[in-house]
């Protein structure tokens, strides 16, 4: 038989929507669209009965498959959305539901329910003879998951077996033609809901964008820009456990918060006005932190169930296991208090030192609820960095896993503060993220010598009074560094709107003459200029180490204030990806060794550069941040970043315990060149060389059992079992040399300082 | 008045022809064409009388001025081709001559006529009453040349002067209508000459390319490829001095020959037999190295009167002043004695070490009369790369001065040697010199993949006999070591030679099954491959620290066995460009330092880099060369490369003695690191500090001595004279800086072993 698939997806990484369109036939089959008359459709997933219009496209008489555990009429008819009941007893589908993601954790299969549906599905679609379809299902298993041992093979045997003895057919009642629409409103949305999402996002969302005309992005869009924040008006509940906080247990550590690559569990600061108002059961517990209690704050430590992924990373990370992930179900309880916290509950960013791992955690986060896939390695490192600089941040974006996460229409996840300050996103091509965010610097720095150059003028006008110039003169002593701009930007503004508004209608107090009141209204254009603004340049390996690279060069050697972000993921398969690993363009194994990036940018000796890794050392993490983000140059920042694409032995709960046994085993190193540093080595090596180095048969042997934790390599193993081990070997080798090489930097003592 | 000019050149470099295309009016000008009926028309060189159609274009009337040092019409009855002389009298043309080459060298402005033809042309033309015209041709000397001092602007007047004065009306003889053609032999041509030069290439370069038809271009040129050696046949004479050699000051270093940038002086060694056979006074003396003088062979250093450009740096370096450079007219005896040493002479490829600077001098360079300009810098450097390994070379050539005398249609320097092998050159883009080169070697291991698993497998059968084994094995043991595949290579060629031919008429003896006949044939298929190419990517700085960086960079990545040249002269200005110099992108000098692309590759560990400056340390240059092509992986060679863009004040005939004072004085630094080498440090700096080193102050104003030297900074001196100290002081402290990075790179010690 012929077969064709087509496969619709959305741009969430894992966790989002996938739409097989799948045609069988004993003849060629040539249709170059979308099937909108299928005698099958199956669904999934129970949640997204709210979410999609499921039987869009399904012909009379059609058959609908549901995923669900709603196992009985009762529930059906408390769950499903009257507009679903209508189309099912319209059309006159036959009705059938399982519940396959009991089943499959009953089997063991874990949230694995893709062969129980398989087989519901060829006993549904009558595509082949059930027994014939039974068979071959069979000896797929074996030939896919044989080498993974007899257990395996078994388990999947048994889900075939649970996909026909599973299903129960519905009988439809007659009165679903009839259903009246309830007022249906989803769990947990926040409390407002602006226009543009209730009609462009959710229509877009609910994959229907292509209905939407262009009328639709006028009145402010006509640009493109999409807003900010729109990530968190999504609510997807695709979580199947959820941590559980034990404010008894609690350290109140932040790391949690820190790890979560959701922004889906945050530390709240509850003053005694919001402790009033907080919802029964809120839970809140006693400070620990001198300062803050003296302060008359509480703490929650609250989980977004909502927004939540359920990688585990929190509870992976907590070192005193006072999170413990939980069904998703048995935490519903939390949803409005996650609302209350994230809503009612006011950002306490006095509450610490904000470069320390704790207080960066009572930093709101600008970055939230993005398509990540569940446990990411490289969103905690976005999401740290918008608590630290977000308010003043610009990012040009590389195309790659951090342009779909970091954007995709509709859904915006860099978001803004209280006062409407946030990020500003944009992604231009795969390759010029460099070059695009350099362009920004420069556009500001002009902004910028308007602002000097104007201020510079008043500060010599002897019509100026002397407490204004003394604001001015404030504001241009910080005006380029990032921190102290901010106060000092307020005063200027402060300033302005006391001495006149000078717009068209105002025109501005006589007192001024025409030259100062030139200036003051170039003061009054740009004062968007005046807080100084951290420009970033985020991509993955693919783009920094490779397809822009040439770019990223050009950037580094310009010596422009710019700070770049390579998020480490090594599975682009060129210079950026280690020996032995396999990846897209390597299938047989790396065979060259991982190129040097931070290496080479430090030739520039005018370039701060840092490796590092978030699982393995946060307080070197976020040194590195701070000390790149002050330097007035380039700076560039290599972090490592575990990925789905690792093929992860111990799960992607497990990609910071992964940093953190990567740098342990000499595979990864931590270090910091600081160009700021004078009279002293500027090179600092910040992790320690790993413990069994001396005995290099015992270091090799950790080595290994690392490299085989990963699919990346442990599939060479298998595929390519000649060359597995020398390539392991020399990939060891590498490391080892790249070990030692650190060490003869960091040991070199002061360096020729470099010429101003 | 409107004016409007065109300018249409050749693509030499300087000493190449420009037609410019004036016209003035009342009224705005808006042709959009040459002009094809000219009022006046002037030629500035003597010498292309007989190579362009000088007054195609002219109208009926119309004045044309020659430039010439025949000043009497005896001497142009003799010189000037028939041809001009019946369009001058056919069309009636006013005729005007002026020798402003004597007069601009009375004056003091040496080979300088442009003031003078300046002059000449407004006295003729009567674009502008001519008293008008003196009057603002001398404000504009003022106003360009009033900064050099009054000696220069009095000079210029004395040029406007002396443009007016010196013409002189010819009265065009009434016998010119009818002169009839003599058949005209240009002087020095090869003898003979293939019909491709006759009719394709003089047609293209007569500047009447555009009137070949595409049939010019079948019979094996349809994949546009050029014929290798074409530039031979341009003998253009440009030189106004050539060196005169004196065989009995001469000591034979051969230094002389390896600078010269045209290779148009180089040692022949004459056996019994060619001595017999020199023409007259042909003036071989005896040659001083004994194992050469027991070979019974007389020394000749043969200048090439007219494919020298005249630049003088044979002459500078000669350390014992055995060449004087004399006005080319008195040298015209040397032209025959080139021929014949060039044609008949035949190479001593055994004569001594071909890596040593005088050996090498001995090997026929396989890059000659390029168009570069006198003195260039760069063709040195390629010219002694085809003598050491041209043979067996391939180039793949950036986009830039390199590829314009590499190889600008219909100009092609690269040539063969005696059996007819040299460099194959190519040129694609700008920036993918380091891919194309990449795919070259690519292919190539395709090749010599397909030989030596014919030959494995031919090692394997029992019907080959023992001593066809023996060859095919001694030609697989060395097939990758460059200079020894080239026997093997003969051998194995002979050795097919002797048992079969294995073409379709021949079949192939019967003594062999099938499976080794395959094998057979796949050897003969491939033959050309059993030699060990030579790949090379060579281009600028503009290509390799810039534009063309991020394929470079793969490319070093890539472990492929390529030889990278960068000719470094600076002048493209960006990374690759110091920081105070001026260039095409950097008018107000560069902000930032250069870029050191040489550590960059170093972080590698797998790269052999090396930073070389011929005039500064030949040995150091042809040890760099020999260990770079004998690498088994990727090479980079930075070769420092004065050019005429440096505006160096001490000429162009000086290109040499720049880049000595470069090393001296601590602008460049010459190094080697050689992944071979193991158990040591790979780094080894070859240059020393500079005496003054250790004294700062000295050290700096020798340092600025040295960069005052060259337009390209003191201009910035001139033109932005508050920043330039600044500029030059963070040059000569980046300098030092560099400096002392490489000391402590060498003092580094063994490093740690590279991983294979």
């Amino acid at each position: 038989m012929y077969a064709q698939g087509y496969f619709d997806y959305d741009s969430k990484k894992s966790g989002g929507i996938t739409m097989s369109h799948l045609r069988f036939g004993k003849s060629p089959i040539k249709s170059t669209y979308l099937i909108d008359n299928a005698d099958f459709i199956a669904c999934h997933k129970q949640e997204y009965v709210n979410q999609y219009d499921l039987l869009q496209g399904m012909k009379k008489g059609g058959t609908f498959l549901l995923n669900t555990q709603w196992m009985t009429l009762e529930a059906l008819e408390e769950h499903l959305p009257a507009s679903l009941k209508r189309k099912i007893a319209n059309l006159g589908c036959k009705f059938y539901i399982i519940n396959a993601v009991d089943e499959a954790q009953k089997i063991g299969l874990g949230s694995r329910t893709n062969t129980i549906m398989q087989s519901a599905f060829f006993k549904l679609a009558n595509v082949i003879p059930i027994d014939d379809a039974v068979k071959y299902m069979k000896e797929a298993i074996v030939k896919s998951y044989g080498a993974k041992g007899e257990d395996i093979v078994k388990m999947n045997y048994a889900a075939v077996d649970a996909g026909l003895a599973g299903l129960v057919e519905i009988t439809v009642p007659e009165a679903w033609k009839t259903a009246e629409d309830k007022a249906h409103k989803r769990p947990g949305l926040p409390s407002e809901i602006p226009d543009f999402i209730s009609y462009q996002v959710d229509t877009i969302n609910g994959q229907k964008g292509n209905t939407l005309p262009s009328s639709a992005f006028v009145d402010g869009y006509e640009d493109g820009h999409f807003p900010a924040g729109t990530s968190k008006y999504e609510k997807r509940g695709v979580a199947v456990n959820v941590p559980e906080w034990n404010g008894a247990k609690c350290i109140q550590c932040n790391q949690c918060s820190m790890v979560c690559p959701h922004a889906a569990i945050r530390p709240f600061l509850l003053n005694a006005e919001e402790q009033a108002v907080a919802p029964e059961g809120f839970g809140a517990v006693d400070v620990k932190a001198p300062k803050l209690k003296a302060a008359g704050y509480k703490y929650k430590m609250q989980v977004d169930v909502l927004d939540c992924l359920g990688c585990g990373n929190c509870a992976d990370i907590c070192p005193v296991k006072a999170l413990e992930m939980k069904p998703s179900a048995t935490q519903t309880a939390e949803i409005d208090r996650w609302t209350f916290a994230f809503e009612n509950v006011a950002d306490k960013n006095d509450a610490g030192d904000k470069f320390t791992v704790q207080g960066s955690q009572f930093q709101r986060p600008l970055f939230e609820f993005s398509g990540a896939c569940a446990g990411c390695g490289e969103t905690p490192y976005a999401k740290l960095i918008t608590q630290l600089f977000g308010s003043r941040m610009i990012v040009a974006n590389a195309t790659g896993c951090s342009s779909i996460w970091g954007g995709s229409a509709p859904s915006m996840p860099y978001t803004v503060n209280a006062e409407g300050h946030g990020p500003a996103w944009g992604n231009s091509l795969f390759e010029d993220a460099a070059e695009y965010g350099m362009g920004m610097k420069l556009s500001l720095n002009v902004m910028v010598n308007y602002l000097t150059s104007a201020t510079e003028a008043l500060l010599k006008m002897d019509e100026v009074p002397a407490e204004v110039k003394d604001v001015l003169k404030g504001w241009l002593d910080v005006h380029e560094d990032g921190e102290a701009s901010v106060a000092a930007a307020a005063k200027v503004e402060e300033c302005l709107d006391k001495l006149f508004c000078c717009c068209d209608d105002c025109g501005g107090p006589a007192q001024f003459s025409d030259e100062a009141m030139k200036e003051f209204c170039t003061l009054c254009e740009y004062k968007d200029y005046l807080v100084k603004k951290s420009v970033w340049i985020i991509g993955g390996d693919g783009w920094g180490y490779d397809i822009g690279y040439g770019g990223l060069d050009h950037v580094l050697g310009s010596g422009e204030d710019v700070n770049v972000l390579v998020l480490d993921t090594e599975v682009y398969s060129n210079t950026g990806t280690p020996t032995a690993a396999i990846a897209q363009f390597a299938a047989s194994g790396k065979r060259t060794r991982k190129k040097d990036l931070g290496r080479m940018a430090m030739t520039y000796g005018t370039v701060y550069v840092a490796q590092v890794g978030m699982g393995a050392d946060k307080n070197q993490l976020m040194k590195a941040l701070k000390e790149a983000e002050a330097h007035k140059g380039p700076s560039l920042i290599i972090a490592y970043a575990p990925c789905i694409n690792h093929g992860i032995r111990a799960g992607m709960g497990k990609t910071q315990e992964r940093t953190k046994l990567a740098v342990e085993k000499g595979y990864w190193h931590l270090y910091r060149y600081n160009p700021d540093v004078v009279g002293k080595n500027p090179f600092t090596l910040d992790s320690k060389a790993p413990k069994s180095f001396d005995d290099v048969d015992e270091f090799m042997k950790q080595y290994k059992e690392f490299l085989l934790g990963e699919v990346r390599y442990s599939s060479l193993k298998r595929g390519f079992p000649a060359i597995a081990d020398e390539l392991f070997d020399k990939n060891a080798a590498e490391a080892r040399e790249r070990y030692e090489t650190y060490k003869a930097l960091a040991e070199m003592g002061a360096q020729p300082v470099a010429a101003k």
